[in-house]
């Protein structure tokens, strides 16, 4: 069904996609557009694209298939340029990590009559690292695709197709998918996965500055230290837009987690620190 | 030089240090006890000791080594024990998480004339569930392991051997040890060993309580949210000792990072955000 693949941002993500689409058994053809030519260039020579194309809109245009692997305000910049390029027979889907402002843009441009269609997506997966040259066709094997589609969507049979037809790609690529409300899905990633992110953040940069100037105590902390501070690595470029269009629900988990944190300092040595272990443990249950 | 060893507990930590002894060649006796006989059946059953001591005080009396393999209070207990039977030529060492209490009793109990020698250690190793049966030869290979040595111990050319030989046994484990003040130690610690696994706990805690009724929404968060609560499973059992005996430099850590945490909060929208980011980028620098 779907022959004609453009992905429009050719970092981690796109590379990636473009990689596990090939790996799964994807023949047709995927065109990559990368805002600098260097990572179009070695999503080319890793396989993932099998063509570079100069202008985005003009393989959008000739493609059934957009994804759109940058971040999220390039994302909404893109979806204002490509509504009115693309036609009803498109479907154009995202990779963002928040989905309230991308799903409210989608209803506002896309899934109406004469429209592309656009279905909002999130692969839970990633590095703390970004750039083509990390892409990895396994990255999304195991991994939660979550989706934030409209009920509403007014689809052609030949766009409601491709919407089934990308969901079945995803499933060959190793996800599994689960459908959420927009604003429920920004809330539930507020918790699972941008709380995790800014946690370790703050530890790795409060841990430069206690411990930054002894390299060698550094390495002391080991295995467990590594795994807390792993995502430390993690860009502001990669984040910024998520702190952005996220913000009331990233703030609410964060100062959740700060009254526990002061909640556990203060109990260090009453029976509520056996109280606290216990629910964490719930939480590890296997 | 050392021949026979006594291993008073044998959990994760006792039952790994007589597997690495003995994949490191060492061909000497290895006694084990433990409190629970289960444990030290575990242990005997895996090669890590090559007999089960029903009485702790006479295995070490007839050992030229002892090693501690049990919680700081316990190990604490021993300690006033073990002075009184153990004499000149002996050579007590631990594995405790927090040395301040540990070292001071070794002062007091250990370390003077026609006393044993005591050598507090701290191998940073572990996981994040005890118990010999997830025992690991390799768990100490690229760890490293503190001491907290007393520069004014007054010992026999015998036990001093001993304490020579020990640390080669620790470097043959694949271990590289650091010698610190137990002040320092205890500080550091708190900052690169306890802080991470009380984050880890009151993060695990918050999110059983916000998704921990949603088990498929558990998974979304992938391998980075594994990687920040995987010490969520470690037991109280293991961390109220630690919690008593640290709590100072504890507290002041977590405090420090509710601070930091909060900073985070109220900047996600402004270029402070990006310097957190570039802090943490640099303690994660390779």
């Amino acid at each position: 069904m779907i022959e004609r693949i453009a992905i429009l941002g050719t970092g981690l993500l796109g590379t990636s996609v473009g990689l596990a689409l090939r790996a799964a058994g994807f023949r047709g053809a995927i065109a990559g557009w990368n805002r600098s030519p260097e990572g179009a260039q070695a999503a080319l020579a890793m396989g993932a694209i099998d063509s570079i194309a100069a202008d985005a809109l003009q393989a959008a245009r000739q493609s059934q298939v957009v994804l759109l692997a940058v971040p999220i305000y390039s994302t909404l910049d893109f979806m204002e340029k490509l509504s009115g390029v693309l036609g009803r027979d498109h479907l154009v889907t995202d990779v963002g990590s928040t989905k309230a402002q991308i799903s409210a843009a989608a209803a506002r441009l896309f899934n109406t009559p004469g429209r592309a269609a656009f279905l909002p997506g999130h692969p839970m997966a990633g590095k703390e690292r970004g750039g083509a040259a990390l892409a990895d066709a396994e990255l999304f094997r195991g991994a939660v695709w979550l989706f934030t589609d409209d009920p509403a969507a007014q689809r052609t049979p030949h766009s409601a197709a491709l919407v089934k037809d990308w969901r079945q790609w995803v499933a060959a690529m190793g996800s599994k998918s689960i459908d959420l409300e927009p604003a429920r899905h920004d809330e539930l990633v507020a918790w699972v996965s941008h709380l995790p992110q800014f946690v370790a953040t703050a530890l790795s940069a409060l841990l430069e500055q206690e411990v930054g100037d002894a390299p060698e105590l550094r390495d002391v902390g080991g295995r467990a230290l590594r795994e807390m501070t792993r995502l430390g690595a993690s860009p502001y470029s990669m984040w910024r837009d998520i702190a952005y269009t996220n913000t009331e629900a990233v703030q609410a988990a964060l100062h959740a987690l700060e009254q526990r944190l002061a909640h556990l300092r203060e109990n260090l040595r009453t029976p509520e620190l056996r109280d606290e272990f216990e629910q964490a443990n719930r939480f590890r249950r296997e």
